[in-house]
């Protein structure tokens, strides 16, 4: 029997990067689509538990089972795990391709690598994958055969219980990827700068922006450095926040 | 000079929680607060990247600074650092007190914890508080002095860089609580179970409800078993996601 293989992501379901990861991996098994029906990008790991959720039949590409869904990536996954595909086993979720990178501390704010984590904690494999460009119509077409590639290994080797791999590629580049590396989330913070105007009746708002400040450029070991350096950057993430090396400090405290 | 303390939660700055919280750490420092103006339950680490936010002054409690924000709990932190009192250090980050638990899996789900994980990520030290009680009304009795007490030792000892706690309490039982245990993210998943409907237009629409499942119901060195047996539960968490010890294996894919 072909693998099931569920594919969501944050940037929408008529984005260009959800159509080339389809289209990157269409050989590798069934595929069965449940997207955001807008864009969520910053989404996080947020889930819809105050209000419902909204799903429409979609026809994203020929053949391919799909719906889109007012939800959040998470609300995709919890909803094609436990109401579309309940019952079924899902052989690997897919999230992406962003774009934009989820690289560094972007890991924690991105709905993208959200999806593939809550499949993660349900115990499926899971990989999101994102690319260093932004733009609407940013260019993946070196990246569809890694894609491929990885998936096919995913599949065939398993990927660690209750590991997510955060896979970033670097923009296209007129040399090709030199290869993949494993590597580690890089040390970084997102520097705000919020740009703070009057709307036309006088109320004040705020518009988030700012930059990326990486604590670590010249790490090899790192998933900035490989995108830096037009290397795929694969990070396996858990779920586990617990900073196990901090517990014996904390329980000196006088409680 | 007085230290200076800001506060946010995730169930919006009109819930008895945050007052809770307020009231019980006035006297150690300059209270600012900066909250969410409605209920963002299950937002996790959400931020607001495409659209504006909106703040209003508010007046929660006599000589407390405080204001509404059309954000997320992670976006009221970074305005907070970013423009209200930029230039200023903040010893301490408060968030919460949630209504309903923060324990196991939901570290990933939930407002309040993203608040405290995006001071950690400024370096700045921070502690998430949530009571094992969602209603509305919760009794908020038993945990003020321990508020109190955690918050000063976090002050006078500090809190290991880049470290949020995710401090949990039982509900307000007929005994005393009987002491703080400093324990790791119980294994556990949200088993979901999606209500099916039709609107009044016959269009379907899903709301997520479920029930928790404890992998490791028995051990005690876990936050469920603490709020299950009337303990407090204190995890240190940190938000670098790379599950290092899967690195090994996952070099060894023909890539």
């Amino acid at each position: 029997m072909k693998p099931l293989i569920l594919i969501t992501n944050d940037d929408g379901i008529t984005s260009k990067g959800i159509l080339t990861l389809i289209n990157a991996v269409r050989d590798l098994g069934e595929i069965y689509v449940v997207a955001p029906d807008s864009p969520n990008s910053g989404m996080g790991h947020a889930i819809t538990v105050d209000s419902t959720i909204h799903i429409k039949k979609s026809n994203i590409s020929e053949g391919i089972e799909s719906f889109e869904c007012s939800g959040t990536p998470a609300d995709c996954v919890k909803l094609a795990k436990h109401h579309f595909l309940k019952g079924r086993k899902i052989d690997l979720v897919l999230s992406g391709i962003n774009h934009g990178h989820n690289a560094s501390i972007s890991v924690i704010y991105s709905g993208t690598m959200a999806a593939a984590r809550e499949a993660s904690v349900e115990g499926i494999p899971a990989i999101a994958f994102s690319l260093d460009d932004f733009h609407y119509d940013a260019d993946f077409s070196h990246v569809s055969a890694w894609i491929n590639r990885i998936c096919k290994n995913a599949l065939e080797n398993g990927i660690p219980k209750h590991v997510a791999l955060n896979v970033n590629f670097p923009r296209k580049q007129a040399e090709d990827i030199k290869g993949l590396k494993v590597v580690r989330q890089t040390d970084g913070v997102w520097k705000e700068d919020f740009d703070s105007r009057h709307d036309p009746y006088g109320r004040p708002y705020f518009w988030m922006g700012g930059e990326f400040i990486n604590h670590e450029p010249q790490s090899e070991d790192t998933d900035i450095w490989c995108i830096e350096n037009n290397y795929v950057a694969m990070v396996p993430c858990h779920f586990d926040m617990t900073d196990y090396k901090s517990m014996d400090q904390l329980k000196n405290w006088n409680l």
